[in-house]
């Protein structure tokens, strides 16, 4: 039997997603969690592998097992034995035909940019920081040129995976809600650090360092060091993954 | 020379403001910080003195010193010496008159609450948490009850030292946001444990245990045992303190 998850964590405490021996992350301390629940050991695949420092407001696995349990064990049971930065917000059963990675249509991340004088205390490691005022406006003209089908290589970290640089931005939103800027990005897919470099390279943009059209350079350039420094994983959210209706996953959106 | 500040902290990993000398407390580790830009020992007083894991978005404070430093050194400077949970949002001096405790006219709290069937991850000590759906329209009739002067004994704790347990609410607010309930309330003062008290009977009355009229029963029992267990302190934020705008302090709203 095979079973989805949505999964909510805070991973400011975590070394990313991906197992690793000697470090905490989140695979591995989903998999121990899931353990206790299946009596056995569990593996788990996630649609998105999270850098370290990145939160996920639903990031999706599935997993495989033989054992038979009513589908809140694996929602209440996993929430107890779960640390409070990690909660499972629900489980449905898919055929083997899901693949929480490779069925993926699309993936939406946000990144959370706090923009006042002061660094934010009570939002420490969930939100990114930058102290002078940022023009929305102009950084919404930067997003334009970026939507679509492009080579990202320009916003592409040197240690991307990632078959081809080529992906589509179907959709970039960047609004404010007091001090608080929020990017919200859908793509097919993204390369690593790409929503951190584009965040980076539209702080120079809001705060006037470069105009507008200096976002479709660097994009064109296709070369990293033309673009801003990557910004801090602490606003990053993977939001969304989205599938095709037929799977009938319970996401919130 | 008399100097108030604002402070946002996250009040998660502390045991409340009040200086203490064995556990980590909001008072010593700001003081320890603003000792660090005197070059001398500060003494700093607040306009109310928050629970263990309690926040504030703007406490005010105020402290003397004869050392003369720019505004920015106690912002700034501060900020560079305190932890990331503790940020100091700007410096104003005062005249003499001026006591951050005494000449608050109104305070505010907030209560943030998700409502929903999993703990909130992303927000763990941030906000409080109740899984089955809570009605706000009958929340919102019972906090009508509760407007204007009255005893609050109903809603105090038995260590309140408050000199009367009379105080005056003048506003009482519940709006949902997505999965989020805020409960918003300011009065000329709260009793000890006051706001965690009428939330944890608001959440009585959401869930259907109760009618709204109940909450007006509880009011006028003066008595503790009426009421609801107190909520967790997770959700709770030191909103705003307002003063006499002769003061002149550069508050966020």
């Amino acid at each position: 039997m095979r079973i989805a998850l949505g999964v909510e964590y805070d991973g400011s405490t975590y070394f990313g997603w991906q197992s690793q021996p000697t470090v905490p992350n989140l695979q591995d301390t989903m998999q121990a969690a899931l353990d206790g629940i299946a009596g056995e050991p569990i593996s788990i695949l996630a649609a998105g592998r999270t850098d370290a420092g990145v939160h996920a407001l639903e990031q999706i696995v599935h997993f495989d097992t033989n054992i038979e349990r009513p589908l809140t064990a694996w929602v209440r049971g996993c929430n107890a034995l779960l640390p409070e930065s990690i909660a499972v917000l629900w489980a449905h059963p898919v055929p083997e035909g899901f693949h929480a990675r490779f069925s993926a249509q699309a993936r939406s991340y946000q990144y959370v940019l706090i923009n006042r004088p002061s660094r934010s205390a009570v939002h420490h490691g969930k939100v990114g920081w930058f102290h002078a005022p940022l023009d929305v406006e102009q950084m919404r003209e930067a997003a334009q040129y970026l939507l679509g089908e492009h080579d990202f290589s320009a916003f592409r970290s040197s240690e991307c995976q990632a078959k081809t640089p080529i992906k589509n931005l179907a959709q970039f939103d960047i609004w404010k809600q007091g001090d608080t800027i929020i990017f919200d990005l859908t793509a097919d897919a993204f390369l690593h650090h790409m929503v951190r470099n584009i965040v980076g390279c539209m702080v120079y943009v809001g705060k006037g360092k470069h105009p507008p059209q200096w976002m479709k350079a660097v994009l064109e350039s296709l070369n990293r060091n033309q673009a801003a420094p990557t910004f801090a994983p602490d606003g990053l959210y993977l939001r969304r993954i989205t599938y095709d209706a037929k799977w009938g996953l319970p996401q919130a959106v």
